[in-house]
């Protein structure tokens, strides 16, 4: 009897062991609890009419037929600006330990709200934003169905953005398949890439059910890191010397659509970005045939991307503030 | 006998009339026949890679989210260059007289080219679009399906694009509906107002099932029309002296989304382009309350949107040419 369950108990922790033991979690798909709002966050996603140009939109950059990015080093704004960094995926971009590269929200309602007044993004204003919105009878429904009034705040365009993206979750893939039992889901080299990803220490960082976007590492942290870009990192919102070059671990999962990889963009291909990962983060010079398998596995994290039906926005009224693009900047 | 025939002759006549007797047609859902050739044309018109940039597709300045155009005065192309002239929507655009303000192109297949290779607008090359296309290798599969074999080519590139943009039609409006029959679908101001859409002389250029885009009308007809807007219209194409500021009558269905109006995007509201039409085109000065009415009517011919699902576009490959937004122009 005693030595039954011990066995039993055996076999759970083995199972439990087995399971914890790889460092990467299959991602779930994701409850839609309150669907007007998520559906009017991705209206406000899509509308240019929250930039001060009335052309670019949340999509221009986390572009969703893209990866949820634009696939540029950096961003292009408001006048053409060159945006300083590189644009991170907006999937599974929902509970990392904050957003942005260098973590400077700790929500995706709060990070909503940055590029809306970016100068270098879309260069508008809260108070604009909120007056554009409100100004379009037409999105009255859409917030009245959301919050149950028709009031239009900051606060509640980043919340209903924010739940709308939420809802952008890529399941199902290869990897994932893997993960929850199908020993066939991947190829022998795929299976040798994960095996190296793992004993080479990738997974130090880029573990969880995001395959990164838990926690912060230097760029740069068993040999510097050597770019044109100026971007400092957490050091911009600590202050701290020491958090110079320090960023948030990106996520993996749809990698193979999110190039060009780091934060400034200058790894054009996978290929490039192990091979500088290995040697800066962790003194490690892959060969070609490693570097090949570890590509081969990061292409199986390219999970279900999320089926969107393109929104219709309502049109502007005679109250809404009119666009100029061309119209000379405010000192 | 004869009398009844006769009756029945004249009632026939009557129906026909009646029927005929109306200037505008409902206008039919398109029949798709080769939806492989449709999807590809989805996917090539969201695709920013057909712009020198990365950056701009047919999408941005043609918006199905918003009228299938940007509401803008001129549109916004590579390098934040100011567009000559206003976008014409991309809705119910096929089987006009000519495609452009200016009717340069003749089919859709024309048309899209166009923009692609245009130094004010994406800026790129139909060489390097075909070059960039052919690249990424998950297009194959679309234009093996569309056209029986991998390649590319810019005809192929158009063709498929076009048969998209034949698919972009807006059955449907409570106009149409009043057309068939439903006499409840009109208010007494929408009536009026298309009463005298009709009686002041509107549909002889905005006629047909399109509401426009069958004819060629000069642009200042009683009375010059001013601007500061350069463009020429049908004289940049034809040469002559006397099609200067004569334009393509432009669609009026869903005008209530197409704003702002005219060649040169100068009138912000449909009241202001029903006063300059009036004005302009038939010597007329609408009252406050007609303009009212008119407007009323015009806001009628707003039909179902395109029900489109937000293509997710294939990676490109180490073979696609990098995008650089911030080149140095070529002189």
């Amino acid at each position: 009897m005693k030595k039954t369950l011990l066995a039993a108990l055996l076999s759970v922790v083995g199972m439990h062991c087995a399971v914890a033991a790889e460092p990467i979690d299959p991602i779930q798909p994701v409850k839609v609890e309150n669907p007007a709002l998520v559906n009017l966050g991705k209206m406000l996603f899509f509308d240019p009419r929250l930039s001060r140009s009335g052309f670019i939109s949340c999509n221009s950059c986390h572009n969703l037929a893209t990866g949820g990015v634009d696939n540029l080093k950096t961003s292009i704004g408001d006048r053409w600006a060159q945006g300083p960094i590189n644009s991170p995926t907006v999937l599974n971009s929902f509970g990392q330990i904050a957003q942005f590269w260098d973590g400077r929200a700790k929500t995706l309602e709060e990070q909503a709200a940055g590029p809306i007044a970016n100068p270098l993004e879309m260069a508008s204003t809260h108070e604009m934003a909120v007056k554009v919105i409100a100004s379009i009878p037409g999105y009255a429904k859409y917030f009245k169905a959301a919050f149950g009034d028709a009031g239009v705040t900051i606060d509640r365009i980043t919340e209903a953005m924010a739940a709308f993206e939420k809802t952008l979750v890529t399941p199902n893939s290869r990897f994932d398949k893997w993960l929850k039992g199908n020993k066939k889901a991947l190829t022998k080299q795929e299976l040798a890439g994960y095996q190296l990803f793992k004993s080479s220490g990738c997974t130090m960082c880029h573990n969880g059910e995001k395959v990164g976007g838990s926690s912060f590492q230097k760029m740069g942290l068993v040999r510097p890191y050597e770019t044109t870009n100026t971007a400092e990192g957490v050091k911009a919102v600590s202050g701290r010397d020491q958090d110079r070059m320090t960023f948030k671990v990106p996520i993996l999962r749809n990698v193979e659509l999110t190039y060009p990889y780091f934060h400034d963009g200058e790894a054009a291909t996978l290929e490039k970005a192990v091979e500088v990962m290995g040697d800066v983060q962790l003194g490690r010079r892959y060969t070609e045939k490693e570097t090949a398998q570890i590509v081969a596995f990061l292409k199986t994290l390219t999970g279900d991307q999320p089926k969107i039906t393109y929104p219709v926005l309502p049109p502007s009224s005679a109250a809404t503030p009119a666009f100029d693009p061309w119209a000379p900047a405010k000192k």
